[in-house]
C-alpha cells in the first residue's frame, strides 16, 4: 500500500488519528466529514496514498466511487435524505484542500441551504457520532 | 440497451437530437453542457437508461466515472484548466433536473466565479463547438 506520512487521511486509514469510520472495504475507506456541509456528509478515500483525480488509478476510482454509493444508498434509508450530491474536487481551484484522492457524499434535504463552495465550519461531534452510527454496516 | 424514448439524453445517446459530443465507448457517451458553469463543462451519461445515483448499476457507474476521468484529463491537458469539479446530482433536492443519470465534469480555472448551483444560462454555441472540438478525441 501507498502511504504518505505527512497525510492527513493516510493516518485516518492507519488508524493513527481517529475518524468516525462507516465504511472499509478492500481498497476503501468512507468516514464523517469533520466540517459537514449537511447532516451526514461522508468522505471516501482509496487506502492507498493517491494525490487527485488526474492521479488516482482507473479501479480505485471505480472501487471508491462505488463505496460511495453504498454509502448514498445509506443516507437515504436510513437518514432521511431527500437526494444526494457526489463531489470530487481535483486541484485548489477546485476547492480541493487535502490532497489524498476524496469524493464527498452529500446527503440533500428539502429545502436545506446547502451551497458550493461551502465555508468549512466544523461539526458536532455528538451528533457526527450518532449519525456515523446509523450509516456503518 | 434501455431507452426512454422521452428521455432527452436517451435521445442524445440515439442521435436523434444533436450535441457535441465528445467521447464514445461501449456503455457511455460525453458531450457538452448547453449551459455550461464554465468553459468546458461536459456531462458523462451511461447509454442505457437509468434515472439516477440510486439506481444506475455498480458496473456502469464505474464506466461513466472512468469515461469523466479521461475528459477531465482533456481538459487540464487541452483546455489548460487548473482543477476539475466531478459532480453527480441525485434527486431534484439535490438540483438533478434531467433524470438521466449524468455526470458533470467542470473545468475550473484560477479565479472563476463558479459557485453552486449555478444559474443555468445557455453559452454560445459556437464556443462550446470550439471547445468540444478541443476535447474530442
Ligand atoms: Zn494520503
Ligand atoms: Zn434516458
Amino acid at each position: 500500500m501507498t502511504t504518505d506520512s505527512e497525510c492527513i487521511f493516510c493516518k485516518i486509514v492507519a488508524g493513527d488519528i481517529p475518524a468516525e469510520k462507516i465504511h472499509e472495504d478492500e481498497r476503501t475507506v468512507a468516514f464523517m466529514d469533520v466540517n459537514p456541509g449537511t447532516r451526514g456528509h461522508a468522505l471516501v478515500i482509496p487506502k492507498n496514498h493517491t494525490k487527485d483525480l488526474l492521479e488516482i488509478a482507473p479501479d480505485e476510482l471505480a472501487a471508491v466511487t462505488q463505496a460511495g454509493q453504498a454509502v448514498a444508498r445509506r443516507a437515504v434509508e436510513r437518514l432521511g435524505a431527500d437526494g444526494i450530491n457526489l463531489l470530487n474536487c481535483c486541484g485548489s481551484e477546485a476547492w480541493q484542500t487535502v490532497f489524498h484522492f476524496h469524493l464527498h457524499v452529500v446527503p440533500r434535504y428539502v429545502d436545506d441551504p446547502l451551497q458550493l463552495p461551502w465555508i468549512p465550519a466544523p461539526g458536532e461531534p455528538d451528533e457526527i457520532a450518532e449519525t456515523a452510527a446509523l450509516l456503518r454496516e
